[in-house]
C-alpha cells in the first residue's frame, strides 16, 4: 500500500489526501509534526532530501516529494488531468502559480497565525505577505469571473492545489468578502464527489 | 510564430529560450524591462494576470505563463520529457523544488546583487535567503553524487530549470567550491547540443 508522509494541518498534505480519496486509492498515513522537526531526522532526509511533507513511498520503494508532483503522478490517466497537451500545460501553469505566488503568502500567513511563537525571520515581512496574498487572490478572482475551473472545463488537480490553502485563507487573516467568484468556486469544489475536509485523516 | 515575452537577464526567461533553441522551434522575443514595470501595464496584465515574464502567445492567440509550464508544453512528446509516468512525476518534483526551494533564494540573491538600490522588503532577510539557497544547493549536490541528471537517465527540462539560476549563483554571492557534483553537472548541461548562454537573445 502507498505510504503518505503527512502533517494533518498542512494544506500541501491535504492536496494529496483529497486527491487519493477522490480517486479511491487506498493509502496509509504517517503523521510527522513539522513544528517538532520530525521531517528533518536523518532517516527522513535519507529518503526525502528536501525534508518536507507531503512525500510518498510506493510498494516497490520508489519515492516522490512535492505535493503538486505527487498529485500529477496519481492524476495521470484519470479525469483529474486533461488529455489535451495545452490544457495540461495550463494546469501546470496554475500549479506553478500556486507554489510561487500563492502558497508562500496565503499558507505562510496561516502558519504564523497557528504558531504565534514560531521563530521565523519572515514574520518581519508580514505587510508584504498580506499584500502578495491579496494579489494572488486577485489573479484567481479575475480568472474565475469567466471560468468555472482553473485549467480546463472541469475540476482538475489545479483546483485541488489552489483550494487547499484558499479555503482556509481566513485562518491567516485574509477576508474573502470582496472575492465572490472565489467563494462560489470554493463551494463548487466542496460539492465534488468524495470531498473530504482538511483535517480529516 | 510564437511570441515570447521575455527579459534577457532573467533565468526564468532563459529556461524557455534555451529549450526552444535546443528543440529548434522558432520564436520572436518581446523584451520587457521588469525593473521599469513593463510587465505591470494594463495591456500586459489583460493577457497575463500574474504580471510576470516569461509568457508566451501562440499564433492562434492562446496564452501561457509560468516558465516551467511553458517548458512542459514544448517538451511534451520530445526527448526532453520522459515517456514513463513516474519519471515525468519526478521531473515535476524537481520543477516544483526549483520554484519553491531554489529560485526564491538563488535567483533573489542575484537580483539584489544586480539591483543594489531596489526597494524590496525581502532585503532584510538576506541571512535567511543565503542559508536557504545553500540548503537548496545541498539537496542538488546530494542528488548529483549518484545521478547524472535530475529526473531521468538523460537531460530533461528539470535540468534546464535548475541550471538557469544555479549556473549564475555566483552572481548572487554563492560559492560552488564545495559542490563538485553540481559543477560537473553544469558542465554536462553546457555541453548539450545547441546550448546557448543566458544573455543571448
Amino acid at each position: 500500500m502507498i505510504t503518505l508522509y503527512d502533517y494533518l494541518p498542512s494544506g500541501n498534505g491535504y492536496k494529496v489526501r483529497l486527491l487519493l480519496s477522490q480517486l479511491g486509492i487506498a493509502f496509509k498515513r504517517v503523521e510527522l509534526d513539522i513544528t517538532k522537526g520530525e521531517t528533518r531526522t536523518k532517516e527522513f532526509l535519507a529518503k526525502f532530501p528536501n525534508g518536507r511533507i507531503p512525500a510518498i513511498e510506493l510498494d516497490d520503494g520508489r519515492l516522490l516529494f512535492e505535493s503538486n508532483a505527487i498529485c500529477w503522478y496519481f492524476a495521470e490517466g484519470t479525469p483529474m488531468m486533461p488529455a489535451d497537451i495545452f490544457e495540461r500545460a495550463r494546469m501546470m501553469q496554475w500549479l506553478c502559480f500556486e507554489q510561487y505566488s500563492h502558497e508562500p503568502y496565503i499558507a505562510v500567513a496561516r502558519f504564523f497565525a497557528m504558531h504565534p511563537h514560531v521563530q521565523d525571520p519572515r514574520v518581519a515581512l508580514k505587510g508584504m505577505i498580506v499584500q502578495r496574498g491579496y494579489e494572488a487572490l486577485g489573479v484567481m478572482e479575475e480568472h474565475l469571473k469567466s471560468h468555472e475551473w482553473f485549467a480546463a472545463s472541469r475540476y482538475t488537480i489545479a483546483d485541488i492545489a489552489l483550494f487547499a490553502y484558499t479555503h482556509v485563507a481566513d485562518e491567516g487573516g485574509f477576508d474573502l468578502a470582496k472575492y465572490p467568484s472565489i467563494r462560489h468556486w470554493l463551494e463548487r469544489v466542496r460539492s465534488q464527489p468524495k470531498f473530504i475536509p482538511i483535517a480529516q485523516a
